[in-house]
């Protein structure tokens, strides 16, 4: 048996979101299938962790097992074949039986554009979240330091269903970067994981923010309420993309 | 009456062109459409020219003509509150009745962007045509001077219907600049006016010469030939962007 590690990119906008699910077409889904035609095998992958439905993916990560010793650049190439375009695997390595996606990873990075603009252009839409409304880039900046570093980010996590919500919702966000772009801003996040819409409900503050709606120094109350009801409302997963996921160099 | 003139922008990706035909729909019909509708008077707009199908616009022109005293800055808003959001006009502008979007044009700014990855980028899918082969990119440069300047164009330029070639196939081509992207290149077309599918046959040349199918030399053999049927196959559609209409100053 070997164990096999894809990286992957993918267009999230036609689809149900990474994990297979009834009633839509998941990208684990796809891939899965693309794999097990080539290799003529029940191939079963494990993602890094899921991206919810209509966000992107730059470098996505998952591992399975195969009996197969098919040459892995023809796996490359002839899984690419059978898959739709939106969905690229850009690289396919050995790993050792130790790597676990998921469990292995240390970091992961997403990447969120605001396309700020009175008129959207038709070449964002798909990959950028349109405010025609101005912001103040500054305070904007300014509020991103409420978020780093290490703290309890219930207030900024949905629950994945119902009575699911993490029960160590403490995690710790190396950087949160505000790069600005051509009509807009990218927010860069980085961090050692990220609770379920974690990245779209500090977008979501980080816009309330920036468009007066909110003062900075009621963010920390939101921290210190534990309450998802304080915070903002999620910003629309089209802005998302997930660019990397980080694994100790021997990976 | 009042004479408007309007610059817009679209992802020609799911149209059957600039122009209104039977069995697809069109830019130039939508926009048509929601002008039509704000204004409550049939609008005919006339474009500055057709783009093809698949093909997409940053800077596309048209003007028509109202009775209406709207405001252009509302009529801005209204008008692509009724349209798709792959299709956004950008600027609407009082102009002088001797203005027309055709005929007052004195040059054209197409890109054609080109993707040289061995695995394609499911973000510049749409946006670009995907070059899985290595190209000689000194090559394509030094090619550019064959087509640059005044010559007849008839071996790059197909018939828009049977038997209606254009009578006059001489043209200017002020600039053709090959720009380095990331994974790729954008070819830059500069000049006075376009025939039919011109600029996509002439990168389909430009392809050719660069993978070593065709020798520089034989290039003013073809233009020589005034024979379609010598030159490359058009590139696809997808890659090409008509980014500006360029008009005098006073415009």
């Amino acid at each position: 048996m070997r164990k096999i590690k894809l990286t992957l990119a993918y267009d999230g906008t036609l689809y149900g979101g990474w994990q297979t699910q009834p009633n839509a077409v998941s990208i684990q889904a796809l891939v899965q299938q693309s794999l097990s035609t080539l290799l003529r095998e029940n191939i079963q992958i494990v993602g890094s962790g899921r991206t919810d439905a209509g966000v992107h993916a730059e470098g996505q990560t998952a591992h399975f097992t195969t009996c197969s010793s098919i040459d892995l650049h023809r796996l490359l190439l002839s899984s690419n074949a059978l898959l739709p375009y939106d969905i690229r695997i850009l690289e396919a390595i050995e790993v050792s039986h130790d790597f676990h996606a998921r469990f292995s990873a240390i970091g992961k990075i997403y990447h969120y554009r605001l396309h700020l603009s009175r008129i959207q252009d038709p070449f964002k839409r798909l990959y950028s979240y349109h405010v025609p409304y101005p912001l103040d880039l500054a305070t904007l900046k300014n509020a991103t330091r409420y978020f780093v570093g290490t703290h309890d980010f219930t207030s900024f996590a949905n629950e994945a269903h119902q009575g699911s919500a993490a029960k160590n919702a403490v995690r710790t966000l190396y950087r949160l970067t505000v790069v600005e772009e051509e009509e807009g801003v990218r927010l860069e996040f980085e961090g050692e994981g990220f609770l379920y819409k974690m990245v779209r409900n500090i977008v979501g503050a980080l816009l309330d923010v920036s468009r007066g709606k909110l003062a900075l120094e009621e963010i920390p109350m939101i921290f210190a309420s534990r309450d998802r009801r304080q915070a903002a409302m999620a910003a629309p997963p089209h802005g998302l993309c997930l660019m990397r996921v980080l694994y100790s160099s021997s990976r």
